[in-house]
């Protein structure tokens, strides 16, 4: 379906700008994801937009053209507005910018297809987006599966998220779930589950990662809670030779997955 | 040198916010840190701030102290005033926050102490603070001698980049320069230029690293230009086994100075 959208007081653009807020997309179950390169991602990964926006008069693309004929035949919508209305909505001044509205999914632990995944990433009480979405994008790179939430984390489906991600949101598997949903959860297959800590660990550079490797990684500033990593399989050190005593956490969970890659091939 | 300030207009609260941008930055060549955490850093690597900023009956704390008394003793200046004007300042509601207004330093090619360093990080047209500050943070970790920012590159001593270094801008040396000043000044020595690649380029664990190294990572969007590929020592490729071509610049720059820390030892 087409529409032509004009006047910022149009219920849709006030509805699409209000999934800037996370309260909003909360109740709506809606976010957005903006730039041609992403939603393309997102079309090969097999996630349409529910509706479509872009500007009236905005320049050909052969991509454009694959994702326009992909929301129409999947139902959707597929709205032109103009580019002072559209920057409304991005949050950018660029009348080449597209955006679309997609419905949140099913984000519960149940919903996680682990055969065949040996590396998922794991972020406890992790709160940038743009930590989380840099993981998102380093679990895609490494071949991770995807990546688990566990406590108060930020929202994986922000802007802010989702743009880090680089179209990762879209091809990574995602769970959100509390330490004591995941805890029984993981204990009930055979996951081996990996801490960078200062606690009894060992060199994380040759250390017995085994598949299915989960490898978790604590909030910003306070790491994780000790009761967390005592129960872990295995903690190591990632070596930390000047003044600070941590890493970045995205980078962190990068070198750290990156050294399991190696450990268990593929 | 002690003062109390009272009032929004007043020129040094003022100034002290002016320099949240980079222009002032640039004129002034001031720059503000946060924290009392990082201000201790700095205290400890040697830099002190030439004016220490806190509200009016803030909690003691011993390091306070100490830096109030090495802040004296230099003769620079300890202003106290109310939480709302702090909080103009540091832009953020925190009533025991410690601002420190430091003065930049040489930040040339020519002024890096480069004897005994065995790696060092470098990149070229890093446009995101945080992840300029990321990069300090790692450097610091992985034992390299410091950053050096080739071409048009984020402001190092910008809030975000001095925040999300956590105190590695006082302790990783720093330089900015051109690539053409960059090359020849590298050349004059041993240096081993090293980046990550897709061109004629070998795994990156088990290259040839080679101190002193130089790990290279480019633009967050556009990589590195092919020239400068070209100009390299050693090209090397990160894994990369979902649909993403690339990592986070920051993500990239850990991953590999992480593996040629473990080729070099130490």
């Amino acid at each position: 379906m087409r529409r032509t959208i004009t006047g910022f007081s149009n219920p849709t653009v006030k509805y699409l700008r209000s999934l800037r807020e996370k309260k909003h997309r909360r109740r709506e179950g809606k976010f957005l994801a903006e730039g041609l390169r992403l939603l393309t991602d997102a079309r090969e990964s097999g996630r349409l937009p529910e509706m479509l926006v872009m500007a009236q008069g905005r320049e050909r693309h052969d991509l454009l053209d694959a994702l326009v004929a992909a929301v129409d035949a999947a139902g959707g919508e597929v709205v032109e507005t103009d580019p002072d209305i559209l920057g409304k909505i991005t949050g950018k001044d660029n009348p080449q910018a597209v955006a679309g509205m997609f419905g949140e999914w099913d984000t519960s632990l149940g919903a996680l297809q682990c055969e065949g995944a040996d590396l998922w990433l794991v972020a406890q009480a992790l709160r940038d987006p743009g930590n989380l979405g840099t993981m998102l994008r380093t679990g895609d790179a490494v071949g991770a599966a995807g990546l688990i939430l566990i406590d108060d984390c930020a929202d994986p489906f922000s802007v802010e998220a989702v743009r880090a991600s680089m179209g990762a949101i879209f091809t990574q598997q995602l769970a959100q779930a509390g330490w004591e949903e995941f805890l029984p959860w993981l204990r009930a297959g055979a996951g081996q589950l990996v801490a960078a800590s200062l606690r009894d660990a060992v060199p994380y550079r040759g250390a017995p990662y085994a598949a299915p490797c989960f490898v978790l990684v604590g909030n910003e500033s306070r790491g994780l809670p000790e009761e967390y990593e005592l129960a872990c399989d295995l903690r190591v050190t990632i070596p930390m030779l000047g003044r600070a005593d941590s890493l970045n956490a995205a980078v962190a969970g990068a070198v750290l997955a990156y050294e399991v890659r190696a450990t268990l091939g593929g």
